[in-house]
């Protein structure tokens, strides 16, 4: 494995994407379908750099590294980090994804401002205020145990170019706060999606792009996505994400 | 017709529901699907006073009075508001809708604050940054001519008791500074659906509903309304709203 070391707790899987793989913990923390998703939304520009806020293991920059010039994935638990550039290595991606430990609340550190043409953010869903996160979490997981919602919008906005893009999942619960957390940064959506289960249950992610520096109105609404169909089967538009279509 | 009269451009039509009947022009704006989707989108707690924002000639009121104990129907324009007027004697509701002439950005020499527990609108879509409106198009029709998106929600804040709520039918495109207006305004959004016109197309309507004083999150996205299967029927879900499953 081109000289990548796993810990005892660690193990490699596909990504199903261009035969590229991932280390991931065998008791830990796993990409999901979110990451793909998300990875697969904005629409890349030719030659664009993209910034990863909290990439955890590096699923997202793995899953979309050849539609930009460069990746740079920050990730604030040091070992998922570490295994995140491995991963990178594990690829042959380490000309295109640099990973960095380092906390995003602190960005003005860690990138130059206004440098990036997309970012990227797949945060912790859940609030502070919705209670205690169960013990042996991962940092980095479902919840904002570190940064705020609030936080990787700031982030975003510090490192995006003027007309630059921020794409993000989330919990449509919190969608209200999204559109605040982006109007107080002058970040405009102008594409969002919902993403049902199956036909007929309530959307639980929603997938949302904002143009820094965009004027107003123009969102367009996506065709909401559904994952499932009828019969238990991946619908066609989700295994077009996938790229099995 | 129990004593009610048309003008020579007037005519009586079907609301398709509890067999009430509304007067309108033969040449100028007609209630259409998104008033009867707003009609029922919220959910009405027993024996609410309702206002509604821009009644135009009635329809919302007539296609819910059956669900409030008193509604109450603002509309800028005389003529109009003479037709709603006309048309709630005509279906004998006059003991539960009052129609008034009036301007809801003068909200305040009209109601009571925080007087009603539910209030509806259905505002014109377009900016007034759109461009001109077509000659001869209604006052109150498809486009902010005189009170803006920001307007209608102040108004609905004014009027609402606390805890209650402001429902909307409006543009996907402008859900932004549908956001903004009811943040700016202590609305917070609890439930949202899209409509699209069928399987594969962008939503072209949102309906949303905001608690007034509302604890920030908990919004819910509603299954997406699609209006028409791939056969150019109408979906089981457009038919329940409409009363015909």
């Amino acid at each position: 494995m081109k000289g990548v070391r796993l810990a005892r707790n660690e193990r490699v899987d596909s990504l199903d994407h261009l035969g590229r793989r991932i280390i991931q913990r065998t008791d830990g923390f796993r990409f999901s379908m979110d990451a793909v998703l998300l990875a697969h939304f904005p629409r890349y520009g030719k030659d664009c750099r993209v910034l990863d806020l909290g990439t955890g293991t590096g699923a997202i920059p793995l899953l979309m590294a050849e539609n930009a010039a460069y990746v740079e994935a920050l990730e604030i638990d040091s070992s998922m980090a570490g295994m995140a550039a491995r991963s990178v290595l594990l690829n042959g991606l380490e000309e295109k994804i640099r990973v960095r430990c380092g906390d995003y609340r602190e960005i003005r550190k860690l990138v130059e401002p206004e440098s990036f043409d997309v970012v990227l953010a797949n945060p912790p869903y859940g609030s502070v205020s919705d209670g205690p996160v169960a013990k042996g979490t991962q940092v980095g997981a479902r919840q904002e145990m570190t940064a705020t919602l609030s936080d990787v919008v700031r982030a975003a906005r510090y490192a995006l170019r003027y007309g630059g893009k921020f794409a993000m999942v989330h919990r449509p619960a919190r969608l209200a706060e999204i559109f605040a957390a982006l109007a107080a940064n002058q970040l405009v959506p102008k594409r969002m999606r919902f993403v049902e289960p199956k036909a007929g249950k309530q959307a639980n992610l929603v997938l949302i792009e904002a143009v820094q520096g965009g004027a107003p109105g123009g969102l367009i609404a996506l065709p909401t996505l559904r994952v499932y169909d009828g019969n238990g089967n991946y619908t066609p538009e989700l295994l077009e994400i996938y790229g099995k279509h």
